[in-house]
């Protein structure tokens, strides 16, 4: 059997959108490699009511609460005497958490105020769960109907130092399940497509195994999630599921497990011991962006030219002046001139240019909004493509820069 | 009385961390905006007794339910069955959508599958709100209890969409409470030293009024909030205070309400009539990014070019080989080159250089990673600037170019 978990997050900064719920997803990816499902996890304000009612839910329908938020020193800062309402046990003064956290202030040369005293206070019954990064500790609960309950501080990384050390090791002893995730990594393809490919193997899934599809820009990742108790047999099934599943798709899989499509260029780049340069007009750097977030991309990225007016795009890259007059900036010679260019003056081994309308003006009749050209190249060798994205000028920066990476992706596989 | 809402989010990648809950946060401070406050977010898995128990505990706290997620095309997303048994009502095949997504696949030239008719079905008494980014469009019903339950695709520019469209004016109309913001966008200062600056404004603010600060990466904005319900005068109050504030900041405030500071320098080139050219090194195109994300740009920045590696600032920008090895590609010399070689060959009336140590790689004990030099004039006048960052590459990255942009608005502003 599972175990499964509800997460309550609370703060009303959470649900005015001031902060955004980081912890719950980090907590929810740690619980999940160790076999802890992740139920539900609710949101709600700095208010008594709307937390008693979320730990009375949480209570009825998972073994484990974990709580964040509500510890600190100020006024808004209740969540123990809720907590300790819902267990229905009376507060008492913590001597040895007065004392450390005297010595946490002596150290810092700070006084202890009347609102640290107020951390000291804890339900009867607590088992005090060590906190090295702030004052507040994290602490551990059996609720009336016997279920684990955890309360924890909201700020990230005293959270995640609780969490770490108290509460994986607690409930890795406790789990029984295995539960094993893998994520192919597509570009390229629409996800009704890839559904498509794969529906008979989706119709003939073994049992306890399962594939979820996350679809974004161009991308498409596709999950297999594997879920049992005999250890080994669960990431066997995954792992087996999954290279049927990447012979099926073929070279639209450019990775696995949240690899990025432009360290996928960077790894391929390297290893084939190449060096790239672009050019870009419409996506305005982010395709360089996008290329030099990765560390290490100075192995093989020489740099771009941004070149968004005309004036860049004959001086520095040569373009004739003729070719933009006859057939325009966003035009298939353009994109093939550019990538000459760059191909002389950067010396480099392989270059990309991408020249297309983003919107929302430039469009024309011939050429719409979200008409992109781009051209990839060598010495020997350009590829071309024309795409036509839709009208929404950030989108078509987004899309263009997934297909243009992907472009120099199955360039480098060739060469 | 204020409205309140419950937001639900759909999908097992919320809970097992893959993604995080950005929809719920964004939509959190959108409702904000307009006097509905959000009593709870709840996220549960794709998974029938999850949702169902979501949305009636929903229906039974608040007056408006808000859904996003599993409206995609694929087997994992059952949202509209779930309403649809919830509501109790039969599906019916929507000949409109159908017409709809059928135009799009055709303009895409792509065949429509199977897949895609699924999400032709719709619970009957459906209201439909548009969705121009995706093929699922937004559904709106009114509850057994009669309550608003609108479902939105958990794309997150998809629901934007249809949030801004359709839920945010049909809310606003409902909404009783007059809430009133504007936001002072200022750069360059830290948040505690303009709290400094406005103590004793803070301290004795008209009853209704607050203000928040909100800082991101060398950025603050200071959110003037009022509340009330007598129509105008909270407007007059909010824009009263505001003056005051923003006098007092003076050229730290570059701007409004979401004013982005790329579009700062943008209104303020295009004023002055002036072209501007970059070269990036360290921030590796995310300045042109930045610059290019905003429609019209082509107004005034004619591109960039970024010198990753030392042999295109020496070839294109022409900065001088000795100059390189003497006093290192990261150095204020070259920073001044490279801002001469743009104004030269790029034919720009002001140019901006940036080059530094991004990280995680790359640094000394001389030039630490996070050292950052960048420069910006015209033919009479060069500004220099010397920052030291952290270790992060991602957030060095964002830094530098929001200090690049204003080191380019604060020229702008004196020539």
């Amino acid at each position: 059997m599972v175990m499964k978990a509800s997460i309550i997050s609370i703060g009303t900064e959470i649900l005015i959108g001031q902060i955004i719920n980081t912890n719950a997803s980090w907590m929810g990816a740690e619980l999940n490699t160790i076999g802890v499902e992740v139920r539900e996890v609710i949101s709600v304000s700095d208010e008594k009511n709307s937390m008693l009612q979320a730990l009375e839910d949480a209570e009825n329908r998972s073994e484990i609460i974990l709580v964040t938020g509500g510890l600190g020193p100020t006024k808004d800062d209740f969540t123990k005497d809720v907590i300790a309402e819902f267990i229905d046990v009376p507060l008492y003064f913590d001597e040895s958490t007065y004392e450390r956290i005297t010595n946490v202030f002596k150290k810092k040369n700070f006084t202890l105020s009347e609102q640290h005293k107020e951390q000291c206070w804890m339900p009867e019954g607590v088992q005090l769960l060590e906190n090295r990064m702030g004052t507040a500790p994290g602490m551990l609960f059996k609720t009336p109907q016997g279920k684990l309950l955890i309360s924890m501080p909201g700020v990230p990384f005293e959270m995640k130092y609780i969490f770490k050390h108290s509460v994986i090791p607690l409930l890795s002893k406790m789990s029984k399940i295995r539960i094993y995730h893998q994520t192919i990594m597509t570009v390229g393809t629409a996800e009704s497509i890839i559904a498509n490919m794969i529906e008979d193997i989706e119709e003939n899934l073994p049992k306890g195994l399962s594939i979820a599809y996350l679809p974004s820009f161009g991308k498409v990742r596709v999950r297999v999630s594997g879920q049992g108790d005999k250890g080994k047999e669960v990431e066997n099934n995954v792992d087996l599921l999954v290279n049927t599943i990447k012979e099926r798709l073929g070279d639209m899989v450019y990775g696995m497990n949240e690899l990025s499509l432009a360290e996928a260029v960077q790894r391929l780049a390297i290893k084939k011991n190449i060096q790239l340069g672009t050019a870009e007009s419409c996506t305005g750097g982010f395709v360089a962006h996008t290329i030099t977030k990765i560390p290490g991309c100075s192995q093989y990225f020489k740099g771009s030219v941004i070149a968004y007016n005309n004036d860049i795009k004959s001086t520095i890259l040569g373009v004739e002046e003729i070719v933009l007059e006859n057939k325009g900036a966003v035009s298939e010679e353009v994109a093939k001139q550019m990538v000459k260019g760059l191909l002389d003056k950067f010396n480099v081994d392989i270059a990309l240019s991408i020249t297309g309308i983003a919107g929302p003006g430039g469009g024309s009749e011939l050429k719409p909004i979200g008409t992109v050209f781009m051209a990839c190249g060598n010495k020997k060798k350009m590829v071309f493509f024309e795409h036509h994205f839709g009208k929404n000028r950030m989108i078509n920066i987004q899309y263009s820069t997934v297909f243009a990476l992907n472009m120099v992706r199955k360039f480098l596989l060739e060469v």
